[in-house]
């Protein structure tokens, strides 16, 4: 049994007032002009914020953020763990990797096939083709996410980079990480043992006017809990604003030595934790193997927020949103480049 | 960045051996024979527990599951709190109202209704048409999942009932419960108060042959974790024989006085909790608003689990899957009746 009835007060309801029982936008701002129709666009705000000690090369995050066609972006987080375990396998490269130029790369050759008529709003497509095409060494984990004129939100995502849905004022939608064990998230790849497209979780979540996507690199997801992302989130004057503050208050998280982060929660579920009498002497989990005094993960930090709205266009048009002038609120996308 | 690349090693992969770009069903057990296509169903097995007070009467969750068109299936679950707050307000009827009605009849609706040709493999119209035919009085939350022939899981929720899907081991997909506040989750209702499908999670999920999907009631996952969900999965030997052992597991836990369980740590985290003098007489925290020695979650327990299959069919074969005689594995799918 469900415990109470809901409380709320409302006028009664007609079950059956659907207007396009086969479209999930279910609440858009329909034009009172009859030859037009509404589709679903995202505005976007986008944020990223550098590992301290790698600010100066930009860090090992990219992603870029487009409003092609309704909407869509992606997130790729570049694996150092491979600079760490180059020297250690003999499997890989017996050199020195930079983590960032095998995420950059799969983040430039996603936005350059985004015209490509095979993706057909497939992001696993997507994902295979800029996959295929990515010649650099090197592992990250990648989310991408394309929204349909419907308002049919697409995603593909291989490793731990998330994406959540906040619906008046709660989660609604959230997607699961990705890990061979804690803190080894799967990888898209370029040698044979990473994962490829065919690894990714698939999904869609039907979305309607108003809501508000947060999608990021485990640095967003590790230092940071729901209730405080649907906080900023609805504190926020805008996309770009929420962006910013979210990375923000993760980056602060992230170095706090007071801060019992998610990631430190999660470490703790799994068995990695400080000997009780280190706690003694007031040190805390961070890191897989080491002890510090410091509770969030220090990492790179993108986030992406993109809020749902809807355009007008002429019925007859079968042209794509792209060629749309923005939407309504004047704020059709922000459009950064790829790292 | 993420932490640590991929220790597996397999052989090297191609990246482009992709057999149908558009199909999200990739790896199934495609037949030898040219001229047949493989397609995805659900080998299903279903267990409901009542709450103890309410055994004699089968309690207040509602279920059905059925291999029609590779495998669809639904559980409601009646609001119980209808009868305590009947006698608070003046909005709902002056007559205590059996929570059962409402959730078995929903049930018995949405099961009646799928074969309607303008259902169209969406749950979502499904929840509706089943609503509008429902004329008990009552509440309840419901989740409805459809299986496409392709490997798409469609799923439409109100309130919090849940669904995860389960692959190498791993939750790699988790619905989100709808809640207006603790303990008061979003709810199909005969009162304009109450949600309509036009409320519900719609979203989808691209399955693959092996994957675990388990859906429950609330009595399920308020008195089990993730990883005993796993666990309890992974060692069973069929779909039938895990829906009854997390049946009884949750069962157990939810009159366990010792075990802290998801319900009560969430309701700590909401600020609902026992005052220290009380904790030290004993005391945890059960239901909203009582103090009890118990901390799980007494309650309706109804489990489903089914596990994604491929069957083979001639290739020129346009018919549906309910006309297949089951799956290879012979346990097509489990068809309890509606309650």
């Amino acid at each position: 049994m469900a415990a109470s009835p809901a409380s709320r007060l409302s006028p009664p309801r007609l079950r059956t007032p659907i207007l396009s029982p086969h479209s999930p936008l279910r609440r858009p701002c329909f034009s009172p002009i009859r030859a037009a129709k509404s589709e679903a666009v995202l505005s976007i705000g986008t944020h990223l914020i550098p590992h301290p000690r790698k600010a100066a090369s930009g860090g090992e995050d990219a992603f870029f953020a487009k409003s092609d066609a309704g909407g869509v972006f992606a997130i790729a987080d570049g694996v150092s763990g491979w600079v760490k375990f180059l020297k250690l396998s003999v499997i890989w490269a017996e050199k020195d990797i930079n983590p960032a130029l095998f995420s950059r790369e799969l983040i430039r050759n996603s936005s350059n096939f985004l015209n490509d008529e095979e993706i057909n709003n497939d992001p696993q497509i997507l994902l295979m083709k800029a996959h295929a095409a990515t010649s650099s060494v090197g592992s990250a984990t990648v989310i991408i996410a394309m929204l349909e004129k419907t308002g049919t939100l697409k995603i593909a995502s291989v490793g731990d980079c998330g994406l959540k849905v906040i619906r008046k004022g709660k989660v609604m939608f959230s997607t699961c990480p990705q890990e061979h064990y804690f803190d080894c998230p799967y990888q898209i790849s370029s040698e044979a043992t990473g994962q490829t497209y065919q690894d990714a979780v698939v999904c869609s979540v039907n979305l309607v006017e108003g809501d508000m996507i947060v999608s990021g690199s485990d640095g967003l997801f590790d230092n940071i809990f729901d209730q405080e992302i649907i906080s900023v989130v609805s504190e926020s004057p805008g996309v770009d604003e929420a962006a910013k503050a979210l990375a923000e208050l993760a980056r602060k998280h992230s170095v706090d030595v007071t801060f019992d982060s998610p990631y430190s929660m999660e470490a703790r579920s799994k068995g990695f934790d400080v000997p009780w009498w280190k706690k003694l002497l007031g040190a805390k989990l961070i890191g897989m193997h080491k002890l510090f005094t410091r509770c969030g993960k220090m990492d790179d930090i993108t986030v992406i927020v993109a809020q749902v709205k809807t355009v007008t266009v002429p019925d007859d048009e079968g042209g794509d949103v792209e060629e749309q002038n923005g939407n309504e609120q004047g704020s059709a996308a922000t459009v950064p480049s790829a790292q």
